[in-house]
């Protein structure tokens, strides 16, 4: 049982080393982004670099009005990015007030453990040990959640401003070649990728160095406080995930519900009046929201597995490098993603459309297959080779090489997921042609057939995660499934990259239709968004393997703090929890999907009015009146976050003190066996919807072209699919990882609480 | 300790009295239906009753050709009747093998255990007695199969045959008034409730009294052997309802899909090619497949609480009345819903279509008071006061009104579930409404408003079932839930005759519209089919609530003969276990959704290559080819049930042997917490958005009207939600309540071969 060969020293080192290095390479990353220029500036730049040579020479062939829509694109971008500031800065306003109150009632409830005695207590795990008093480890858990709010809001918020930064230069270089518009695009991705997964790591180990001043040698209380950090991180990601969510699909919905099939307008048509906004939405949402998932993802797995491993022998021992075993894992993955993203932008060059989709899916083998061997170098550096871990109760024995096999089977179960996904959402591949193909009698068989895609892509997925549950639950008990939850998350940069590049390519398309580019230009951006959506849905594939796992280990971590010993569904009180826990995924998204459901029909109510009463508007020779739709969209996600927010936040303080920990272990299992589900298949059947008709509207094979062209009745099935998909696969499918790991984090920082006063009801 | 107050004779006597009296009530209403004659003799028959002298009053007034439309009724009748005899009969053919097939595996697995051997064993409960051999238990197991099977297949027989000699009836009294139509459509329901649920009873009882020649005193191995009823029930009932399910669907889909859709002539249209296989589909899917269904949640629920009985106090004490406690239960519901039903046919009298609901409504509330005080009499009378139940290992001392309280709890949460599905489905309350108003913006937001309804239309229903298990599973352990469920399912008559009534009325409109019978009349039976969705809704609910209590009680009794003391989440083998079992719902509805899907497909192209070919079909002057349609729905039931069933009766045999009994309890209890939700959202959805259809063209109210008429766009958004909900609450969605029992029926059946044999992968 001896320490790791690792020196505490050079732990202490590495790690922020390798965070700053990933900051590093995200700047550099953003400074070859920058290099394309736009605005009105750029016609007198033209002598600024190589860059700029070609901005001009295809776009003039089919007669378009470049000196029009050059500065028009910039103009656009403009109101994008102003559009997706004011809202997040309005949305930061209620979520400031949520985190005051919600830290203080942390501090509260936690400092009522011991009645808000200052004096030290017995040591949970080791009685004859002192350890700080309750309340100091309310006042950290509440600064750590304030901290670990803050950097969830500061991940959101910085992607999507590199998100709006990028889209129009996309656009542009969409001009030059289909290649170029993929290297910024995925370039842009790859800087908000690397700017998180650094970030998160910096500041949570900050916090752990900042935190040991005071603690010194008691690590439970020390990693006891720091999971605040996650439940901060994952409750600014809810109402960020569910009000982005709602912002995008109210707008999106409304604008394709008026847009394409009443007015029989594209796609992202000036003439739209909610088009602005639907463009904003692709950035608050898909940007900012999916980055303070993953960012509190991210947060959660490490917090549980330093949580779990403070009781183990890394804490009873104080080994420090072993006990940041977690933070070692992902910084060799910022090295190893770095190293990937080279493949993408530098090795290889994508000459054609038909290579887009191929690079993408390189980037999650070539992570995976690179950091198998990262995981081996930080097991046999960062671990004894034996050393024992807690298990309920129990002690258990384990080896590194044990470790290294839990963290490498969440890493191949993430790429099985991932592959597994694009399979089911990629329009290459049967099951999303056979949807397309079931177009052709209507939009009927086509939700028929999609609803039935999403439920038999779960399969897969489900056998992945139980593999990677059973073998690292095997091994190393519950701290091998925070490790296996941390090897999914380890390659989160390229994961996040790709994602990302998603809603820009997106926006990127948005911007070319409105400011008026050729049709060629569209054409590419095109197939840069179609490819976007495979990869958004593996994105929401990774955020829904991973988050079954943290929540597990999260499961595990309050498990082990409540001093609860086995959950058996032979009981009342647990078979109860399971039975409402599974239902809590359908009630929250009821509540998601009527809110999209509603708001959209208020936008629909706008734009059609619009439309009849702003004179020349169809023609073209009428601006619309964006203004008012992007307030719609505003104020419904805002209003309408609240309920679904309150749920999710409120169950487990609800259970826990009235039923106690028993129920609250059955809650958590039955929410994570069902929200998983309902999660994948929810995603994935969005995705296949949209990329359905994708494959219409392209055309690209004979069958294809049978069902199209845009306008087709096949066609305008397929809109109907897509739009019924776009609350599914944006706002209700992905917010459910979020409600599984949340609650379970947040049982995990209340468990004292419920240890001590929880279960009124039974106790009465 | 002492016995009942009810001796063994008595209730030897009133059981099968109760059952008699059922049955001789059934045919009493059999007799009444009877009286309204249809065909060609009914000219001549005018003297025959008062029944008659109305027939043919009111439907010259629109001029309807009556000579023609009365001798068309009974064609019509004939070929529906014709068409389920032929389909039943050929899935019978498959049936049979199967169960010649499943019987020899019970055999084989269960003589396994102790190697073939014919010597007696001792008893694993109590060691000092001998038992018999398990290749007795193997034999008798099988032999109880094959009646389950039998009564299955006859009891949905039996329904099928009443409900197509009681459709055109009941067309023909619409003639007369909608009271009239009413009382025909609920008294033909009434025959098939009280025919199944006494026959049900009877041939448990003789098969308990005949067994127990061989068993004696061994009543440990003679209720083993009775689980068999249990399984061959529900396996004929998977059959039943997905063969029936994708039977119905295919056919409904695609009649829609070319006829209202496509084509714009109207539901029920003689033209449409797919009539005919639509209308016996409602037969052989609502009909045949619900009554198995219920037939085998009535047939489980009792062998759970006669298994977990067996072995409490009252099977080591030989108390054979408190023994026969669920089968006095039943007895006394089939006298309550005796009573219940006169209410309709007798004591009220429905005069305008506003009444229909209410009635079916008071149906319930009334079967509900009264048998509560019947579960009073029957535990005052039928139980010794104190007596003490199995509880996993420890014994439970039990008192009689605990049991009261037991009963009475599942017959309540019933009610509960009953009201808020016809809350959620009718067109009576907002909900649906809101769902109908959503189509003014397009089939897209009457989706996603229809899935979030049937989202939160979880919510109550699941409280309800919790509590049920919460009071009773603290009350009384699992024999608690068992005699729970059995409570539900007490008034099961009254139940399956609302039920019935509603696919019975759904075909009588049928018959009326392909007739050509008057505007007026297809007005009224429009009305008796509304209010019949939400009654079948309804039915629906209580067969979901009543497998989840019966699931569970089957998986109590299975983990107590399984020798499991404990099913512990936190352990890696239950925990995958639950994931797994979690997502089987998705992957059985994936199955089920596409078959229909696939079928519909087919079935459009024929109705479409029809209306191409044939000339003069669309004008009224050809006859289209039903036989064909009909053939297309029969082929890809017959093909498409194997798979789904296949995944339902392996999954068990797989678990079981490969990993053992833990990972087994798992998957079922992640199986069946999941799959309530996925039945209760999927069937309340289907309702919903059939009901909305039916609300827009009623054109009940301003808001309706402002929706309609038939053949506007917010109608033809109705249309599409309609077509989707069908295989949602016609196939997957009911299919599933037979998924959870019989995975955990089967278990209980092997639970002997799991404990010796199971387990191989980790035995290895």
């Amino acid at each position: 049982m001896g320490g790791a060969l690792l020196s505490e020293t050079l732990s202490e080192i590495l790690i922020p080393v390798a965070a700053v290095i990933g900051i590093g390479f995200s700047l550099l990353q953003w400074l070859l982004v920058s290099r394309v220029k736009v605005g009105p500036e750029k016609a007198s730049s033209r002598n600024n670099g190589v860059y700029n040579e070609f901005l001009l020479d295809e776009a003039d062939e089919e007669g378009t009005d470049v000196r029009n829509a050059v500065p028009k694109c910039a103009e656009i971008q403009n109101a994008i990015s102003l559009g997706a500031t004011s809202f997040l800065f309005t949305q930061y306003k209620y979520l400031g007030i949520f985190t005051v109150c919600f830290g203080l009632l942390i501090f509260l409830f936690l400092g009522s453990v011991e009645g808000f005695s200052t004096n030290q207590q017995p040591c949970n795990y080791d009685t004859a040990k002192m350890c700080k008093p309750a309340l100091a480890n309310a006042l950290f858990s509440t600064i750590a959640f304030v901290l670990g709010a803050f950097t969830s809001v500061l991940s959101g918020y910085l992607g999507m401003k590199i998100a709006t930064y990028a889209n129009a230069r996309t656009t542009l270089e969409a001009r030059k070649s289909v290649g170029k518009a993929f290297i910024t695009a995925f370039r842009s991705g790859a800087v908000m990728g690397f700017l998180l997964a650094a970030n998160g790591l910096l500041v949570l180990y900050i916090t752990i160095n900042i935190f040991k001043l005071y603690y010194g040698d008691d690590w439970e209380g020390l990693f006891e406080a720091i999971t605040g950090y996650g439940l901060g991180g994952s409750s600014m990601a809810l109402f960020g995930r569910v009000g982005g969510g709602i912002y995008t699909k109210a707008a999106d919905v409304g604008a394709d519900l008026v847009g394409k099939i009443e007015q029989n307008i594209p796609e992202d048509d000036p003439r739209n009046p909610a088009v602005i906004a639907d463009n904003v939405g692709d950035n608050v949402g898909d940007i900012a929201g999916m980055g303070s998932d993953l960012f509190g993802s991210y947060a959660e797995a490490s917090c549980a597995a330093l949580v779990v491993a403070s009781i183990s022998s890394f804490g009873n021992n104080h080994d420090f490098t072993a006990m940041c075993y977690p933070l070692l894992i992902s910084s060799m993955g910022i090295v190893i993603c770095l190293i990937t993203t080279l493949f993408a932008t530098d090795l290889f060059e994508i000459k054609a459309v038909k290579d887009i989709e191929p690079t993408l899916k390189r980037q999650l083998i070539i992570s995976t297959v690179l950091m198998t061997v990262g995981i081996a170098i930080v097991s046999f550096i960062g671990l004894p080779s034996t050393f024992t871990i807690y298990n309920f109760g129990a002690e258990k024995v384990v080896k590194s090489w044990h470790l290294f096999f839990c963290v490498a089977v969440g890493l191949w179960a993430g790429l099985v997921i991932g592959y597994t996904t694009e399979y089911y959402t990629s329009n290459a591949y049967s099951p999303v042609q056979e949807v397309a193909q079931s177009c052709k009698t209507g939009a009927a068989t086509n939700v028929i057939f999609g609803l039935a895609l999403g439920y038999k892509s779960v399969i897969i997925p489900i056998f992945a995660i139980a593999a990677a549950i059973f073998v690292s639950f095997s091994l190393a008990a519950m701290y091998g499934i925070a490790v296996a939850a941390l090897g999914m998350l380890s390659t989160i940069a390229t994961g996040l990259a790709i994602d990302a590049y998603g809603p820009i390519s997106d926006n990127a398309g948005g911007i070319a239709e409105m400011a008026g580019f050729s049709h060629k230009i569209r054409e590419r951006t095109d197939a840069l968004d179609a490819a976007g959506n495979t990869t958004a849905a593996i994105g929401k594939g990774f955020a829904i393997g991973s988050a079954a796992l943290v929540s597990l280990a999260l499961f595990g971590a309050f498990v082990s703090r409540a001093a609860i010993s086995k959950v058996d569904v032979l009981t009342p009180k647990v078979f109860i929890g399971l039975l409402v826990g599974a239902m809590l995924p359908y009630w929250f998204s009821a509540m998601t999907m009527k809110s999209v459901g509603s708001a959209a029909l208020k936008m629909v109510e706008e734009v059609r009015r619009q439309f009849r009463d702003i004179p020349g508007l169809m023609e073209g020779t009428a601006k619309p009146d964006y203004a008012t739709c992007v307030k719609i969209s505003t104020d419904a996600s805002l209003r309408e976050m609240i309920p679904p927010g309150a749920l999710v936040m409120l169950t487990p303080l609800i259970v826990g003190t009235l039923f106690g920990v028993e129920t609250l272990s059955g809650v958590l299992a039955g929410a994570l066996v069902s929200g998983v589900q309902v999660a994948i298949s929810a995603s994935n059947t969005g995705g296949a919807w949209d990329n359905a008709k994708k494959y219409i509207e392209a055309g690209a094979s004979k069958a294809a072209r049978e069902l199209g062209p845009k306008g087709s009745d096949a066609h305008k099935a397929a809109v109907i699919g897509d739009t019924i998909g776009d609350p599914l696969k944006d706002t209700s499918g992905p917010s459910l990882n979020i409600l599984i790991k949340l609650m379970a984090v947040e049982s995990l920082v209340f468990a004292p609480f419920f240890a001590t006063h929880g279960g009124l009801l039974f106790k009465i």
